[in-house]
């Protein structure tokens, strides 16, 4: 044992927070973190530590470890978290918002919003990759993607992308990629909404697309890109309200053989021509206003649509059809041609993180309406909309546009801020289009009172009361006027009680595997607790209801908010300077190449291109540096997994006149914290490069060691892993990064509200501030943890793992630990021998964990057929056995496999996950018993979770 | 079919809202009925009328219908509803009381205010009548009789009744019955809470029994009681907070053949030497502080506890350990020998309804705090009410009370009311004592900072700033230090991470079958929506901290909804006048009777004590009778099920001199509406009586008839039954009652705040209000259905009975229809045909219908070997239709005993339920499969809820 630790080092207190008589007792790491002292005893003995302090010496090298407590302040109780997030909330003002520009108003209804988002059963769960306890949410995600191919009349749409502006830089993107020969004009009409346009902007720089903005309909696209035009993009209807017939564009774009991109409206496309019929080749949009709040900008489901022929380039994920071992239909992610996990080499998406929990709310919303009720408040919103343009022309002003479903423009000579002015004292949001237009767009929460009080801030006699009289006839042209039908399955016309709509949210739920039921050992996924007391504050409606683009005085709580999230991550990472914009981790990386490249840039290193990449990381690594327009250069590691040091010195000098980023995955993504990093980003360093650290395993240091005392420059965070954001069962995500001094300048902008450094890099979100509703999330976990809270976290994630580790170790081969024998808060079993020995693989495992109750771990990552287990500070011993105990139970099965007692090709493992359907029947013919496959350890008889579906093969999807 | 209705006949309307262009969406019937016009068509089809008015026309005597609308506005929609009421919620003003008096302050756990209070799958469960599908809540009321025996040192607790106070009054009653003579004397001290005296007090005329208030430990009870003492009530600690020893008294009064119960605190227990250390014989108590919001007064769970001698006396239900067919370990209600549905002859307690969703929040909270942090919790508590007392001493006041635990009674010279009102200027709330005297209690919310608020309100120097000092030692007696252990069950001892105690909320949950599941059709329970939007407000700070005897000026919110909901629940029935303040049907019924009684003394009709009941009452109807100190003669019925006219008229002739009431229930307990009834009611009232309607099947009258224009003078509404609060698992309830203009002096009082008639009865309930907390959904529910939408779910519950009637009829015998062939909203089907064709119950149809996933109808009541069946309007055709075609499969499958396919003693039937564990065993010997067993329908291979236990005998309770 180690006797002698330095006086610096971080002890270890399983109740942080100081307690004297009169201090408060609902303190929150005793819930947070899942074991008692009496637990954790046990396990530091199980291990052979003598206390926590030598589990950490032997664990983190000495010279990244911290010798100062975080300066954070002491952990708030639950209550006194509570009561400071309603005054902070209560400095937001909910204004009735007018803005529009993809964000407006929804209702968003009460049995959704309970039992949905309020509902641990749908937020803890993980993303759908173990589709036999998942077919609940898969259901639901195929919903969605009905609602968005219906409505968009597109062939086939995906489960979710981050935000509207980036699934319009996919589009971009695919229509960059789709000819044959390199086109690189991608034209983008100026009625396309700001933010979009500059998300575009941004994500073209890093593939040399050439983006043009102007008037589409007037553009002379046959004389000046006969050749090199990608394709366009539209909003329709337009950002200024306007409906435009594109039909005739479209048959032109493709004879010159580019692709029609349309950005759109989910409620406008129940009244308007779908984008499909007239020759849109891809659809995005947001599906926020169907039952999302706004939340100052999301985290909302962006949906993203397109014809057949281009399904294979599609991003993100895809629910399909299948059928499991029965013949049984099920559902399963597919076609994930373009996400990380699957093609790392030529990976040119980074998309991991979807919106999955927004997803579901949306569909659920068109669940619940079905067809004839989204037509009805279409129809309503279009009713009010006309109406009120009505009564404005008759005070004298002008209507811009003639043909709107939701969005006037009003022309006032010099009048726009005026308005505003009038407006915001009547506590009233409109949109100052330019100095002479203000734009007004109408939603679903609206009522005839609302439209009397805008009538009022454009009279130009108060005195005067106006009654609101339905318009003569339709603003919307009789051309663009939906005929075809949509939403037609049955699921869209079922649940309209409330009684239904619950049961079937509870039936989809049923089928789903979550943190409600047992450890999802996750390897890189940190699934730990999100705390009620963290979710409770974002269905606020001061958090929930207010527009991205409101003035800053109505947003002062968020902004407080931000700011002193920002601090406290800075402070926990080192780093100087905090953007909370990129709504995922993968965004985060994305965004922190392109500020390291604009650092070079900003220095005249215009060559520095080249991105040194360990062949150990995260697929999203190449594909990010890829999108930022680095070339990839691997570097080998060695066979204990570690940095190949040798290599690295030697590529980074070959590359040392081009070399702009190492990115590094620390603690590796092997689970191990390395010694030489220290040493390798001195290396990096020297040869002028920049170090970006992949902060999926930041869970593991925070307390103990910061990115930025390690010799990081830049590192994103995965607020939806360390930093307690639920994962929705495959979003929302959020993957905020920070950065040293010398890269503040570059953090990114916004075109609408004021963000980012002095030389800021373009937006890489739509929404300033990423996906502000769930940051209260994050801020609760800090602020209630405290210094000490925290660092005691990472001390039981680390203890947690290694006491696993130590326990299956007796079984199964763990690889990748230190020169101690210690890994850091994960760790990798090895399942390659039993290929041998039994024909079991990983994947074998993984479904017979869901005949225990678990969730798998990371199978086959980083390393191909090995389990990757992570367990989190929130787990408790008694679970963390559990687990340890079915794993084991599981070797012994495959044992009885080797030798011979069950065969190789039908045995418990490979006939896995059993559901209660095979195991009733009445034919029984395996060489185990139904018992022995349902209830193989004696917990399960009281705590068993079915699988709702037999197991599913790889290729067997359906279209 | 009816030709020419009448001119006023109410039309049905299935979109009962106004819709014009404008007209919001979000409205609420369509939401809570069922059915679509399509099925409503189909359903009018199957039963054979052309439309709804004519089977109004069919089922409603015309003497009864209403010819006019419902006098309320027009449904307002759910967003409108949600802004209104939070517009109501701001004018409560939450201030910081420490009024004590039984109610304080307390944290209510995130984790369980989220997942059961805000949780569908707890708050829609039905009372545990049916083990099989409710171990999860069963286990948790057996954790909360566990937590009360624990901290009282008795031998066994119930699971909840309705208050403090009338838990008291339970204990008065069976100390009155305790002993072999009668014995009629009963002490109460004057340290008691004033509202448990009142209650006391009311209760004790009913018995006759003589209730004396004094000094109990000054009393001369050998000299005065020699005889006729049957017991005494003190409280401990004392209303004024002392802590007195009650040992030598206790010995006293057992030496004198009396009981003694003790009111007590559970928190202060876990210091406190408990009552069954020091003699006790009942303990009885408010477990609020246990995690249950203020909420005005309520809900909350009462406790009751006794010595082994006393359970088979106890009032309400009891949780047992038994084991089920197969021998394992299940839970059930046991030893229920005074709940209305075992004896109704000799009844005297009407107790039903309980606490079980507050019981189990306080039971939960136990859980994860354990006997640990309970403990630390008291012992803050005590330290800050320690050091107060002596910053109090040391400003020059004293404190009246020695030994305290929580509470200080402070003596100001005619100083009360000044330091009342400085409080009050500093939103603080005291008790007011006397003149001289203002009590003090603080609870585990209180901070430190609260304390200093505290003082400075007493400090003569306001510019003095002082600091908090621990006092030097503790203000509770060594004598009375508690030195046993509690709670060391292991469940007490293992869920304190909030991970853990979620993952056993929803592990007990799982077990549950809940209206998430599908419909509960139980007869006269009406298990309708409990629509979300009516739940949210309720967990609202503005209406769950409001301590119930706060000033009005900080209720006004309150007092605003709750005039507004006695306005529109009189406008409902006809009535001119409503008491909110009974907890439960039963209490309503009490409270009805004791009104009547009031008025008829008031007249000089004092001699009127005769209740006449008729046979087909719910046994809850003579118990009340009992009760308010009437004597309960029989009506007979027809075979038909009408009430014997004859035998009515004879009997009110009869005892036309002492003729008090005539309770009837309408439409019947056999789910008719009587054409006799108006005559009835003329009958009783000519010979002097009043007349009392039991509210429970209002759900069929509403809109279409009243209770008063039918004749009734009082009427009780189960406001958890027709008004959608939801039935928490057997709890809350709420039993207002309404009556006629001549009965309004009487209703029920409270002595602290101010409520009922001039010429008032005592309180029934412990706080003014009842249960003030879940009003807001009744109001809501009214608000948003309004006059139309209210007709319209009774039309629907109609409708919805017939269809199914005439659905089983087919295979069923129904028994009681009108001369139409119309029932109302519910109906019978009679069982007990099949007991001799083969050997098959009602309780064998109601196992096998959890094998269908679904709850069983009402068995046995009100004739045994029947079903009951009440399907509401919110329930769909499509579930009607579900649950019909498994009665259906049902018949079938008895059939196959009937020809002789399966034995009789060995059958589906008799089986039921089956447990998957049991179908999964290698053996099965059954003469039918497993998957007839688990799947006898189709929908059950994708939609089945799983018994967790096997069939529970009928007398195999341990203990």
């Amino acid at each position: 044992h180690i006797s002698n630790l330095p006086k610096t080092f971080r002890k270890f207190s399983s109740t942080p927070l100081k307690c004297d008589a009169f201090s408060p007792l609902d303190t929150f790491p005793q819930r947070h973190n899942g074991s008692s002292d009496a637990e954790i005893k046990t396990m530091l003995d199980t291990i052979g530590v003598k206390d926590v302090e030598e589990l950490i010496y032997k664990t983190i090298p000495a010279n990244i470890r911290s010798t100062q407590a975080l300066a954070l302040e002491e952990g708030l109780t639950e209550s006194e978290l509570l009561n400071q997030l309603k005054d902070i909330a209560s400095k937001n003002k909910v204004y009735k918002s007018y803005i529009g520009m993809g964000y407006t108003n929804t209702i968003v209804p009460s049995v959704i919003l309970r039992n949905i988002l309020e509902s641990p059963g749908w937020y803890t769960q993980y993303t759908p990759y173990q589709p036999e306890i998942s077919q609940g949410r898969l259901e639901s995600l195929l919903n969605f993607q009905t609602m968005v191919t219906d409505l968009t009349s597109m062939d086939i749409a995906n489960a979710s992308l981050l935000d509207e502006g980036t699934a319009a830089a996919e589009a971009m993107l695919i229509s960059f990629s789709a000819g044959k020969q390199k086109r690189n004009a991608f034209f983008v009409d100026e009625k396309c909404h700001p933010q979009t346009i500059a998300c575009l902007q941004t994500r073209a720089e890093g593939f040399g697309i050439n983006v043009i903005i102007g008037d589409v309909l007037k553009y002379d696209f046959e004389n000046k890109h006969q050749n090199d035009l990608a394709g366009v993009l539209i909003q329709y209807p337009a950002t200024d309200g306007s409906i435009n017939d594109y039909s005739d564009l479209s048959a032109k774009i493709h004879s010159l053989g580019g692709q029609v991109v349309c950005a759109t409206d989910l409620m406008a496309l129940s009244l308007l021509t779908p984008p499909g019929e007239w020759g849109a080749d891809i659809a995005v949009g947001n599906s926020q206003r169907f039952g999302v709040p706004l939340g100052y900008g999301g985290p909302h489901a962006a949906f993203f649509a397109c014809k057949d022929q281009h399904k294979r380039r599609m991003p993100g994920r895809l629910v399909g059809v299948s059928r499991d071992t029965y013949g049984n239909k099920a559902y399963r992610l597919s076609l994930q041609t373009r996400e990380q996990h699957i093609r790392r080499e030529k990976a040119t998406s980074n998309i991991c993180t979807a919106q999955a929990l927004l997803a579901n709310m949306s569909a659920m919303y068109a669940i619940y309406h079905g067809p004839e009720g989204i037509i009805a408040i279409s129809k309503r919103i279009h009713n009010l909309t006309n109406a009120l343009a009505e009564e404005i022309k008759q005070m004298g002003y002008s209507i811009k546009n003639d043909a709107f479903f939701d969005t006037l423009n009003v022309h006032i000579e010099n009048g726009a801020d005026d308005i505003i002015r009038k407006a915001a004292a009547a506590n009233i949001n409109f949109r100052k289009v330019d100095n002479n237009t203000v734009g007004i767009t109408l939603d679903e929460a609206v009522i005839k009172q609302d439209v009397l009080e805008i009538i009022q801030i454009f009279s130009k006699d108060s005195t005067k009361k106006s009654d609101l009289q339905p318009a003569k006839k339709t603003a919307i042209p009789q051309k663009f006027i939906r005929t075809s039908s949509f939403l037609q399955h049955q699921v869209f016309n079922s649940h309209h009680s409330e009684t239904k709509m619950l049961r079937y949210i509870y039936h989809l739920q049923s089928k789903d595997l979550s943190l409600v039921h047992s450890m999802i050992p996750l390897g890189s996924c940190t699934m730990k607790l999100n705390a009620t007391t963290e979710m409770i504050p974002i269905t606020w409606p001061e958090f929930a209801n207010i527009h991205p683009f409101v003035p800053d005085d109505q947003a002062e709580g968020y902004k407080m908010l931000i700011k002193e999230l920002e601090k406290d991550l800075a402070i926990i990472t080192g780093f100087d300077g905090i953007s909370l914009q990129p709504n995922s981790g993968a965004q985060g990386e994305y965004t922190g190449l392109r500020v390291i490249g604009a650092y070079h840039k900003s220095r005249g290193d215009d060559k520095r291109n080249v991105c040194l990449i360990p062949v150990s990381a995260h697929g999203t690594n190449p594909a990010s540096a890829a999108m930022a327009g680095m070339e990839v250069v691997p570097v080998k590691c060695e066979n204990n997994g570690d940095l190949d040091m040798k290599d690295l010195e030697e590529k980074a000098i070959k590359y040392k006149d081009n070399l702009a980023a190492f990115m590094v995955t620390y603690p590796s993504t092997f689970g191990v914290f390395e010694n030489g990093v220290v040493k390798a980003c001195e290396i990096i360093h020297q040869n002028g490069g920049q170090v970006y650290m992949d902060g999926a395993n930041l869970n593991a240091q925070i307390g103990l060691c910061t990115p930025a005392d390690i010799g990081m420059d830049v590192c994103h965070l995965n607020l939806h892993k360390t930093f307690c954001i639920p994962h929705g069962g495959g979003g929302p995500g959020v993957g905020p990064i920070g950065v040293k001094s010398h890269l503040l300048p570059f953090l990114p902008g916004h075109p609408v509200v004021k963000t980012g450094g002095d030389k800021c890099i373009g937006p890489v979100a739509a929404a300033p501030f990423g996906s502000p509703v769930i940051l209260p999330i994050s801020w609760a976990y800090i602020k209630m943890m405290g210094s000490k809270g925290l660092t005691s976290a990472t001390h039981l994630a680390l203890l947690n793992a290694n006491y696993m580790a130590v326990r299956l170790s007796k079984h199964y081969k763990i690889l990748f630990t230190n020169q101690n024998g210690m890994c850091a808060h994960e760790f990798i079993i090895d399942i390659r021998p039993f290929q041998k020995s039994a024909g079991i693989e990983a994947i074998d495992i993984a479904k017979r964990l869901q005949d225990y109750g678990f969730h798998s771990p990371t199978m086959s990552w980083p390393v191909p057929n090995t389990l990757m287990i992570e367990p989190t500070e929130s787990e408790s011993k008694a679970e963390l056995d559990r687990f340890c105990d079915a794993m084991i139970s599981i070797r012994e099965e495959i044992s009885s496999i080797e030798n011979g007692q069950q065969p190789i090709d039908n045995n418990v493992l490979t006939n896995s996950p059993h559901t209660i359907e095979t195991l009733i029947s009445t034919t029984w013919d395996k060489a185990y018993s139904r018992e022995q496959a349902a209830f193989p350890m004696k917990f399960l008889t009281t705590h068993k979770f079915w699988p709702s579906v037999g197991r599913l093969g790889k290729f067997d999807i359906e279209f």
